[in-house]
């Protein structure tokens, strides 16, 4: 639930409220619970039932929103949004949710992944006329929506996302109407549930907790649910339904507090840290994490080990955007800002560091070589997923391939780039061991196996991933 | 050239430049020196060659622009653009200019006037699938670039601009031409400047002045000037060519110190006042000015009147946005901040004021209350145009027919109104005497006459200008 | 009124007022209207009769307050202060009003001037153990209020101030008091008015014509007025009166719609100009100002000369702090971004420039190179003031001696380096007989004639001046 | 290690930095680290050996200082201080570090700790003429300093550090020197430590890891240590040393990875949980602590139980300043917003929740609200520190002894507030079990004992306290 060169991003977390007063104010406050998916920037759209509002802009949801831009946002229908983008495309155009005119009315879209034939769309769409203003997927969507030869809006979408592919969670607002739609694989969570006779989605049921609301279920894969004065109803968008949750999302993205993909998150972090023991157990005197993404996995690695869990490194939360070096840098300082040893906890120990992924591994070295400092007397990493060696195009944000360290070197190799005593992964079957199946889950493991559910064409592969 | 309830609003101030170095920073001055003519938001486009670079906000150029903006629009190519906009349908979506992204590559446009067939066009575009994310004429021109048969660029503009109806002088960039139309009534003026073997078009030539440019021609009606690597290129857009240049530019709009439609602004204001004092001669013992939009008007006055030109009117130059007034406010405290009397000047004194044009009466009547309590005998208002009877499709953003105030009573009843001894208009004849001809120039005087060079449809009536 | 490299600066603007609900949003618009004396901070107290409360900032008065921070500055009583100072000593501990508590309570002090023994006077504070948290003279004078032995406040500040020497126009606050001093040789105006039963101190009456009080009198030169709750009291500070208020009050500083020293500013400023033109005339086509401080000398030299008034110079008002040029900068950018030339108006034009004062001399020759580069045939340049030759010791900021162009080079010599054809300054005579002395009024010429009326100590000159 | 209604709040952060280049970008990394001791202002004092430069604000240390506000504080020479204070006397005057100017030059002050006798110095100061800017410690500190008759500065701030009574640990700077010192009793802590030749000194030595300074040891109870270009230098204040080192900065206030008197406050914490453990033991299933601050006593606790360590509170570290509500406010909102329950860990599951103290109750009552909605069977709260019965004067802010929870209530009905299943406090022998005392430690345990090592003064008590 944490940021740093280390871990891959996750590009955004999304919100939609219906038949609920002050709809604005429960979206902020369920992108404000899913502020680790989008720290970029944030954005409302609200529908009083006559019109669409909106707000949005660069930084936090709480630099975002105040007092008197949620007042510009009535009503009680609303689509919230937070987004996280390379800086090189970072770009206030591209701040969702997209909302857009046409014939029929205001429509907007707030959406969680990755669609992979977005080039080919964007090339037929352009022949066509169309003219862009971001560079999301989301306008792509839209566009698509408003050429559709559907007679309602219902129509229009379930056409327009029958023509896309790739990961897609999906809320769309207009005046009148909240429709949900998630992609046949599901490869990203969204979840129902209700307040007050209303309706809420979200891709986490910790922005349910945070709103008072109750989970009822989540989207289906291939399900567009419409909200509306009517009540809810449910479509189906494909019939071939093929599962493949993001099983990073169990080992990192998603909150600890969250259900997702019918099953709590933090339940399958434990179950990870205990096959991660048994598979690869180490004799040593205290099991830590990198705090606060690992600390689950560490206490189930520690639940199966001789070594007992203890608090070895302290996060610094006050780590704000930027932050000043001196010049002659201590050269571990973007680490040594977020992190500190706890000395006691530290000297003369022989320690087991559980993290949940290594993407660059420059983190982790620095960390190792602060616990080195501290006294330890050995180190031992023991990571709670298998290598990372294949990008994302499902939307998660990894470096190149060149940039991951498990795609470049040998276990080996990375074991003494870190400076460590040993390094062990969990292996394939032992990670998936941990995931949930009782309910037909099915889960996408590309970034480990290279195993793409879907074909993703070569001209997509050179474009920047935007939702 | 100051912006209140008794004035207009001018929509736009618009620049292009080709073919000199740190183009953003001359764009930048250029729309620094037209501020008068959109002061709620300001943009800038560049291109290096290879990449169109943007950067918009909210407020005015010196808060929209700063060193470290500026320098993240590189290159030898922009366009700047100024923007006013009524409250209701301001919106950061909406500043100019607007940037997209077509089959043929990335083209921005920035827009002075307003379109009279907007309405029809978006709802044909609309019909076809377009999406639309402004309220602008802009994207609709852009739209209509995007879906042109042409093969070329500058034929695609050439088909676009063959559609639009109304006042458009347009400035467009592509990552390495700047391109830039005039409308065949040339309704809003438009220069063409030279610098430094480069090229650079502007609203008035006061910016030519802050940059250091030299004046060449303004781009004639119905011209369109493609700049680029290969020079300058000039094409006809169309044939019928009937000059109906805005007579408010001339009246009230344009800087003093600027040339356009063929003319320097502060000699036909100077004449104006001249033909008022010769048309409503007025016994007298001074004749002061609003500062500073009537200034020229006042001293022509005088010049053919034995009442001399005072300073009687001190202007607040630090008036900001938000200026807090007491709770038991005084009546006129809107006035009073902004105008203050000088004791010396007004006591015992006959005064003739002039004013350029008078839109609902309120800050005049309110001018004239605190003349009156600074001790003024007499006080005698001259007005420098015709009274304004009929709103404006062409660009100026006047408020409805019922709130101008010549348009809901006699002259006598608008000199109780504001209270003074005396109220005399010029005359339409005497106001285009004093406009240049001898270069074929020609007046649209709509809102003085009602006599519309363009029909308006019935729906764009309704809808707000925006350019 | 404004604020250049060729002009002194004023130090501050000073405001109080007692017994009117909501009086610090009048001292609010007081110091609003007295931007032009100190544009680097500003600051309000104020009290309800049981404490006394404030808020400062950097920035101009309408950066610095807003309705919250208004709002949280209760009661009846208020004093204002603006302020203005060099770069290298600004410094947010020293923004006005200074408020300290000591054992009598809250006292609040708000100066406009310039003491001449506060070296001295910190140095004998600075024995006894006194610290300094700011580099003012309003902190010196605060010291030595509580020292006095005096047993009321009005015994302790006529003690303090009757130790103090130089320029010093006061206003202090307490937790229900409002005291206001002038030194006995009246360097700065104070006035005092009245509004709604109330009373209002401003250092121009210009204030008052904004918040709609009524100029009453002066505050005598050597007169301390204390308003309470028993209403007004008048006090002598000194026996011995000699005024020798500041001529450069009536040449530049005060606003032209002020009444100071008992006469309208407008009034003497159109005396200077005939006056100058009647000492030295000029054969020319038209008399032009730099616009706005020397818009009403030059209508009063036109008035003597067969040289006609216009308006040849536009100011541009949204300059902003934080200007960027381009790299390769025109030289004379900070003046063409400040002022255009009227093109019209110039060309071909034999011109009279009328400017109250030249201090470095930089920013008029640049002006007359554009008045050339538009074509003027002749420039001759009229100054309404004698040369100014030698620092201000009560409260003008002039650059050094050095800078001083006066003081370095013979009037042929300024003549040569403005390019101009010829350069007039008006005679001490000439320049004495523009200034009223009906009601005993008498002038500090210390700057143009080196005769100070108070010896200054040596440390002290070294001193930068801090009111 | 965060802030909330149900904890004290601490005063100060304070840093030191002599003989290093760059002092004053260390002092930021130090008092950023050290943002948990007071984080509604920072400030910062630099010299580098000719003047003392400073730069202070409202907000958390990134808010205060960037690139260009440090690169403004330049030299080998600085003192750094973090401000809490409650609201109402919140006040940009009495932001640390005090900087004034006296005749031996300037000195500056960063006071961490609480004077008991500053009323009555106050009032002694004032009765010799002493003005006050700030509500400050600090500032009468600086006053006895100025006063003082010693010759050096060293004898200045000996003779002033004697006159004072309660708790101080302060960090002078001086142009050339920096001078720290510690109360007899040694209530705060005090660090030494060095890096590159130079001296440092924090409150705390997580403070030396973040800049990687050497931890050396603490200033000494009652010492004074100067550092200037002839090296470091011991003095010592006062002959009657008694330590009574404050025991909440080892339940709660510390950061876990510093030491202060002498030991590791991570060890400290795990011995109370153990204690806590052993003295109440508890039948449950899980053992929980609220994130972060009882993190460690958790463990400790769970070492000793039967019961396991899991994470059933996942804190959300994005809360900003201002969060806003929806109006029909979720009662518990203030609580939700800061904490989610882990559903899968809480549900069907007997809970012990271990915290370090209870101040009011509210966040806690709250949370067990949360905990049972989630599931809980059981809910057994476990304290490692005794109940809070008594007000803290030497730097503690606890509410008045009213909102006191303990104080008004027996533990039964704490209990029953609560709404817990049992609630049990340690024991103030088991607490001082925990406490290091092999190097002549002792305790100062005012706040539960009501045993108060200095008399307080009747007026001080009804002060607020203000470091």
């Amino acid at each position: 639930m944490y940021i740093d060169d280390d871990h891959p991003k996750e590009f955004c977390g999304i919100v939609g409220v219906y038949g609920i007063p002050e709809a604005a104010i429960l979206a902020y406050l369920g992108i404000y619970s899913l502020q680790h998916r989008g720290q970029e920037s944030a954005g409302i759209a609200s529908s009083d039932g006559t019109q669409v509002y909106k707000h949005l802009g660069m930084g936090l949801v709480s630099d975002v929103f105040n007092e008197q831009t949620l007042s510009q946002l009535p009503g009680h229908i609303a689509v919230g949004h937070n987004r996280y983008s390379t800086t090189g495309s970072s770009n206030e155009q591209n701040i969702g949710p997209i909302v857009v005119n046409h014939l029929l009315g205001t429509i907007g879209v707030a959406h969680n992944g990755n669609l992979v034939n977005s080039f080919s769309l964007r090339h037929q769409l352009g022949k066509r006329g169309s003219i862009f203003q971001t560079t999301t997927d989301s306008e792509v969507i839209l566009h698509l929506v408003a050429k559709s030869e559907g007679e309602t809006i219902e129509d229009k979408i379930l056409d327009a996302v029958r023509r896309i592919r790739g990961a897609f969670s999906l809320v769309f607002i207009t005046k009148n109407k909240v429709i949900a739609v998630r992609d046949p694989h599901g490869f990203r969570p969204l979840a129902l549930g209700t307040k007050e006779g209303g309706y809420v989605f979200a891709s986490e049921t910790s922005a349910f907790d945070l709103i008072g609301a109750t989970y009822v279920r989540d989207v289906k894969c291939g399900e567009m649910i419409v909200v509306d004065e009517k009540g809810m109803k449910s479509y189906e968008v494909q019939e071939k339904i093929e599962p493949r949750h993001c099983v990073f999302e169990f080992i990192y993205f998603s909150r600890p507090d969250s259900q997702i993909f019918n099953e709590y998150v933090d339940k399958t972090r434990r179950k990870l840290g205990k096959n991660l023991a048994i598979e690869n157990p180490c004799e040593a005197d205290i099991v830590i994490s990198v705090p606060d993404s690992s600390n689950t996995a560490a206490l189930g690695y520690a639940a199966r080990s001789n070594a007992k869990f203890e608090i070895g490194l302290i996060r610094n939360h006050y780590v704000g955007r930027t932050f000043i070096h001196p010049k002659q840098q201590l050269r571990d300082m973007n680490v040594r800002i977020k992190f500190n040893t706890v000395g006691g906890v530290i000297k003369d120990r022989r320690i087991i560091i559980v993290d949940d992924s290594i993407v660059r591994g420059t983190t982790l070295r620095a960390l190792v070589k602060r616990l080195r400092d501290a006294g330890a007397k050995e180190v031992h990493v023991r990571v709670s997923s298998p290598p990372i060696r294949f990008p994302c195009f499902y939307g998660m944000d990894f470096p190149t391939k060149e940039e991951l360290i498990a795609s470049q070197k040998e276990i080996e190799e990375i074991r003494a780039y870190l400076g460590v005593d040993s390094l062990k992964y969990l292996s394939m079957e032992a990670m998936l061991n941990a995931m949930p199946k009782e309910n037909g889950q099915s889960y996408c493991t590309a970034c480990f196996s290279g195993d793409y559910p879907i074909e993703i064409e070569e001209e997509q592969k050179k474009e920047r991933n935007e939702c």
